[in-house]
């Protein structure tokens, strides 16, 4: 058995057996098989794809290149949520807290901002004295102690992967369904969870833009799931206008600070409620989605999600008094009126636009060590479907760089788009996938 | 623009601009692009392939990473041919001196055995003494003197070539027609020609085994010459059995030494006459292939074809009195006779099998560093379409290693297939591609 072989035997459209792809996995890790390899190999499962027993092995290999966390003396079902990232999804924020609330151990391992969209790691950071680097024995303590830990990727986590993505990123083979699924799901399986709930993206602002595209990767990732034996549920939502009305770390911690205090943000709560509700359904708390839902309206309206919160960011070093006084956090040296230049209605708003306008701002990295401007973004004042008027307050942008702020100013106009008679209303959970198969999404009745 | 961004546009099917190739070939060269990126992009152009303007492109700007050899001192049309290589392909050691008898200087730059077919490079080294590695200014002073040269590559030719090569031999992107016909034509072009003719080789012991195929990569390296402004032609010809009867770097040396002194061997001959009468009407001294033919036959008969090679051999520092007395040769240390197990008629002789006992006999490498014995090979007895009595002679192997030699005398048994009737008779020249396209070949009726 060659390389050369294996790459050719994918490249002709061949399944690969285990023992093939342990071959190149490991020995990329050890240093055996060269990057160039590597690189021709990715490129060819670009264009051929792998079956569900291939992107299972896949991941299993790569899941073992590193540390899997045992964390079976915690009690409970540990549940976890994962996004496959948009732009203003702040969602970790209040979900994991409230899940957490519900007396469902929530041990989450995040990522940081990647392209034109934010991480929850970035945001976290965003709260003075919070520390997201803690050792796995640290996150241990954490999830015994108080039911819900919130972390960055540790070495010891699928190292296969960390050398793999980074090999992805620099020759076009990112956007690739067994490869993200793998990718994905070996962090996730690492992490110690028993169950997990997808939130797959689709849609302008979205990696998957196509909902065909967005089906097949939340397919590829719940049938990774299943294969290792643990409960996974994907939503498949809407992704063409951002989430909520805060892009930026602060201003979305702001946002989710609100929301956990009984703000009710209609897009934000309803994805929170939906993917708690699944959470704590597959932690054994409840009996289906609408009692899960219920259990996390409640913890938010009684404040235990709001202190579960306030226990976690003490818990890791944060600062509680910024989250308690949201006021006290320092403002932005420069801000921008974005108002609208006809009347009528906001049909689109173009978030993959708002995205990249953000990272302009200071919210995100174009370069790996960039350093992020935790208070600079944009905050929405209409959102799609809202009437407005010539004049009409639109957004506004936050920022330290005074220098790009004109042409931001012109993109983020350029974002939306008015007309004259309202949009037809689309959902923002569009669907369900479980190891069944994909349904349309329906809200159980009797909660909203 | 960077290289991620280049690797992406032909991923996703499009056409590359000349800057953006540029970018990455010369990149590539002077290191400032690593080899990962580019084994992704050329993993990427074997799924989407390269339109003809691109394929000149690619071969320009290899070209241009070496010297480009400058003939026009030399009077007279420089005429070079090229095969895409087979078993038993002694073709070119022939055609050379008999073109250059008739007047035509050919300046050939010739390769080593690749996988199971053999090289010329390797076949004239197995005449004692013999040069291949001269220098460029070596190269012009033999060609000037004598109107003929035959050596091996030089680091000067076509270095990005060299490197990508060596890169495509390891990531599975040696078989794709654009970068094969990039690679061959940028060699071509460095070597000072101004006409070229090709024989593409087709069926089991080509590395194009299909007839479509090999009429692609014919299109592509006529479609390349002819961008250059060099008259360039091109022979799909049959490489289902072995040609001549000779397989083996001294061996077909004899084979063609015989041939040069007159004798008939009907594959060999009716393939060099072709070619050499193609490459006598691009060098202008006929005016039609049957012409050339004819001036080719003439220089054999006339013996001048015999002494132009003697006086290469002489002129490259071999010893030509082993030319002379073909007999003073050592022997390999072991001879094997192969014998029919059926009598009826040869239907088929599996050249990809002769290629590869051939190479286990002694007579090529598995690996880069491996020496090769020029005594060692297979002398066939009969070819396809011969009648053969049970326990005749089938062929001979020659090798000086013993331990191979039962397993190599099943294999080469294995490739004869006797039937009670006879073949279909198929030709050995099947047609001819040119700027225009492709038409069947059909022989001049005077010459043959």
């Amino acid at each position: 058995m060659t390389v050369n072989e294996i790459i050719r035997k994918k490249r002709d459209g061949n399944t690969l057996a285990s023992d093939e792809m342990k071959f190149i996995i490991n020995g990329y890790v050890n240093g055996a098989v060269p990057d160039y390899q590597v690189a021709a190999f990715l490129m060819a499962v670009y264009f051929r794809g792998m079956n569900k027993e291939e992107t299972a092995e896949f991941t299993k290999l790569m899941l073992h290149s590193g540390d899997i966390v045992d964390l079976s003396h915690i009690r409970g079902v540990k549940v976890d949520k994962h996004s496959t990232g948009g732009v203003g999804d702040k969602i970790s924020l209040p979900l994991a807290p409230i899940v957490a609330a519900c007396g469902v151990p929530v041990p989450m391992i995040s990522g940081r901002g990647l392209g034109h969209t934010g991480g929850t790691l970035d945001k976290l950071e965003s709260i003075p004295g919070f520390k997201t680097n803690l050792s796995i024995d640290e996150y241990k303590h954490v999830i015994e102690e108080i039911g819900l830990v919130m972390i960055g990727q540790t070495k010891e986590i699928a190292p296969a992967d960390k050398k793999m993505y980074a090999l992805r990123d620099v020759t076009a083979t990112v956007e690739c369904i067994p490869l993200i699924a793998g990718s994905i799901m070996s962090k996730k399986l690492a992490e110690g969870i028993d169950a997990l709930v997808l939130d797959v993206k689709t849609g302008r602002g979205a990696f998957m833009q196509s909902y065909e595209q967005s089906v097949e990767l939340a397919q590829a990732l719940v049938g990774i799931g299943t294969s290792f034996g643990k409960e996974t549920l994907a939503f498949i939502t809407d992704m063409n206008q951002p989430l909520g009305y805060a892009i930026g770390n602060w201003l979305e911690m702001v946002e989710s600070v609100e929301c956990l205090r009984g703000r009710n943000v209609p897009d934000v709560m309803e994805l929170t409620y939906v993917l708690g509700g699944a959470m704590v359904m597959l932690g054994k708390k409840a009996e289906s989605l609408a009692e899960g839902i219920e259990q996390c309206k409640e913890v938010v309206k009684n404040g235990k999600a709001y202190e579960k919160f306030l226990q976690l960011v003490k818990r890791q070093g944060g600062d509680i008094s910024f989250i308690q006084h949201l006021e006290k956090y320092p403002q932005s040296k420069y801000s921008e009126p974005i108002t609208a230049s006809a009347s009528g209605f906001i049909s689109a708003i173009d978030s993959l636009e708002l995205g990249f306008s953000g990272i302009m701002l200071g919210a995100g990295r174009t370069k790996v060590d960039d350093v992020i401007d935790p208070k600079a973004g944009i905050v929405l004042k209409k959102k799609v479907g809202d009437a407005v008027e010539r004049g009409e307050l639109l957004a506004e942008l936050f920022t330290d760089k005074k220098e790009i702020l004109e042409q931001t100013v012109q993109r983020v106009k350029n974002a939306f788009t008015i007309t004259p008679t309202p949009p037809k209303h689309t959902p923002l959970i569009i669907s369900v996938v479980d190891k069944e198969g994909v349904k349309p999404f329906v809200m159980p009745n009797s909660v909203w």
